[in-house]
């Protein structure tokens, strides 16, 4: 279990992080850049096990928001993730004692560390969602009642806002059009909790999960491994396509990546194509003989075919040979509440969740 | 001059507000009606002329934000207004001495009268433009280096936010797009200042002037006088067309009400017609003869023909017979800076600001 991190932790972290994202969360290549500077100028961030968090801490979740297509051409300041969080504690008239990651994202697992060193607080081995969602409501901490309010959100240019919201769709809605002005990227401070809550409403120990995956991913390839089959084995998940990125259908749509993919076919799977839907994260797989083969919440991760090194959202690109990983999600997504915020329906997608473990194998 | 707002005022600073608001500001009716339940409630409010406001005062400016066509169908619940001035005062850690206007319009004449009397602060006889606008940067305190943030922001659902920013071309935007999704109207608080800045930086006398030009109207239809000559005549200005509304063009577009409107001429402009165009207020009025007949920041005032009465941008429609006046502004919006921020360029027309005094007279 991951204690304290250094800089010789960042290569493994951004691979992990790249996986557990499922696409989203940023890029994770920029978040090991910025976490190194950070490291280097502030020394190494203590890691803090949620068993060990006292239960009157006062946590606070910290994550970039917005489209990761933009976050590759317009990096961050450095000031304004300080500058978000520092608005909540004002806000609140309290310092934080632990900073939380929001969610598991190539960007984002790393965010809260950049900050952690900045301002000397340690960072809770969690986050918010056990991957990485697009909207800000879709956190374990909505379904036990706790509020996303007050944020604090601040740009590279020096703005700065704390909104107060009478629900957290609401605070999606208000933060989401301050981003877009912002220019489809800011950095945010949300989702203030006591130890005791960060206890009951997280995911814990994904910090050291990232590491352990970006490590499994690198000791695997050293040894000529499959890494592939490594990475879907811990996360009790499997291959569910392999193929070639034959079109790439992107927009920037409401300060969103949204993107279509079709993937063709290779080996078992041949002379069939996949859709992969993507909303900043991949949120669905259907293939062309009609099936679904994963979807929103479980974990859809998309892997280089040779190497797999996973490949984000923003990378996705006609030619790539991939392998499609589904992994199931956090046993609380998929209650009727979870669904309810983060299930296919709520994107929009015209079928229902099937866990991952219950879908036909293609491979 | 106004030294108290009684009851009793309401009725003719209404219509004068509606006057000075050149169609914007929200609509006057409301606010009278909003601001009435206020004096009932909590008492009269003290009007303190701007040479009397102490150089170390603590002044906060508030308005209604957003399109005065949705406001006459969304009312204000009541707390949102303080909510909103709340914030700025909580985020400098200081109270209020005195309410300031940010405009002269058909609601918010009077949407400062409501908070004064609910929060029992004296409000100033002036206001931030002598005139309505329809966006946060374009007020006097701007040419004077003054920042419209921190701002705070409130709807009715108990939705609130303080933003800072770097300029206050960026409170706008920010603060637009939170209008919007607040549903196209909101309350604010903005543009703190001291005493002597206030004295420096805003309109003296438009509180009492409201209340003159409501009275003028009423007493000159009381005499079946010529109301419009009359306003015409106290503001300065002088009627530039009478005609029949013969088309509107109405649409809401990123929060602003955009107004396109056809007048077919009467009297001495038959077989002429105007063209108003509308952003929240009239902002410039060109014949069908080629000519340019008023513009911002000039101030273009639409008058009932038979009985001189303010008719707003909410409304125009087909049919009504109007007469159009237009009259000079705060001699500081003629300057390169001011002309900069609210003339006919920055909203897109292709024509040059000529003074109301220098275009052809018509009528």
């Amino acid at each position: 279990m991951l204690r304290q991190v250094t800089e010789d932790h960042l290569d493994d972290i951004a691979i992990g992080a790249a996986i557990l994202g499922t696409g989203g969360g940023g890029n994770p290549y920029i978040g090991k850049l910025l976490a190194r500077e950070s490291i280097r100028e502030h020394g190494p961030v203590e890691v803090v096990p949620l068993d060990e968090v006292p239960d009157d801490a006062f946590v606070i979740s910290v994550a970039m928001m917005g489209a990761p297509t933009v976050m590759v051409e317009k990096l961050p300041a450095g000031h304004e993730l300080e500058r978000a969080f520092r608005a909540v504690e004002s806000y609140l008239g309290r310092r934080a004692t632990h900073i939380l990651p929001l969610e598991m994202g190539g960007l984002n697992s790393v965010t809260p560390l950049c900050l952690a060193a900045r301002v000397g607080l340690p960072v809770l081995d969690a986050d918010c969602m056990g991957r990485a969602f697009p909207e800000l409501q879709m956190v374990l901490p909505t379904l036990y009642g706790v509020a996303a309010s007050p944020m604090g959100i601040a740009d590279e240019k020096g703005n700065a806002s704390v909104m107060e919201t009478i629900s957290n769709r609401w605070t999606e809605t208000l933060a989401r059009s301050t981003v877009v002005d912002m220019g489809c990227t800011a950095m945010i401070a949300c989702y203030s909790v006591s130890g005791a809550q960060a206890r009951e409403a997280t995911v814990p120990g994904t910090l050291s999960l990232n590491e352990e995956l970006g490590r499994l991913v690198r000791e695997t390839q050293a040894v000529n491994g499959d890494a592939i089959g490594a990475v879907a084995e811990r996360l009790g998940g499997r291959r569910i396509f392999s193929g070639k990125i034959g079109d790439v259908d992107r927009k920037t749509v409401a300060g969103f990546a949204r993107v279509e993919s079709r993937i063709d076919g290779l080996d078992g799977d041949a002379g069939v194509s996949m859709t992969l839907y993507t909303q900043n994260e991949h949120l669905a797989a259907t293939s062309s003989d009609g099936g679904v083969l994963a979807t929103t919440p479980d974990l859809i991760i998309v892997l280089d075919l040779e190497t797999g090194d996973p490949i984000t959202t923003e990378e996705l690109r006609y030619g790539c040979r991939v392998a499609v990983v589904a992994a199931p999600c956090d046993p609380r997504w998929r209650s009727p509440e979870g669904l309810e915020i983060v299930g296919p329906a709520y994107f929009g997608y015209d079928f229902d969740y099937v866990p991952v473990e219950a879908t036909a194998a293609r491979t």
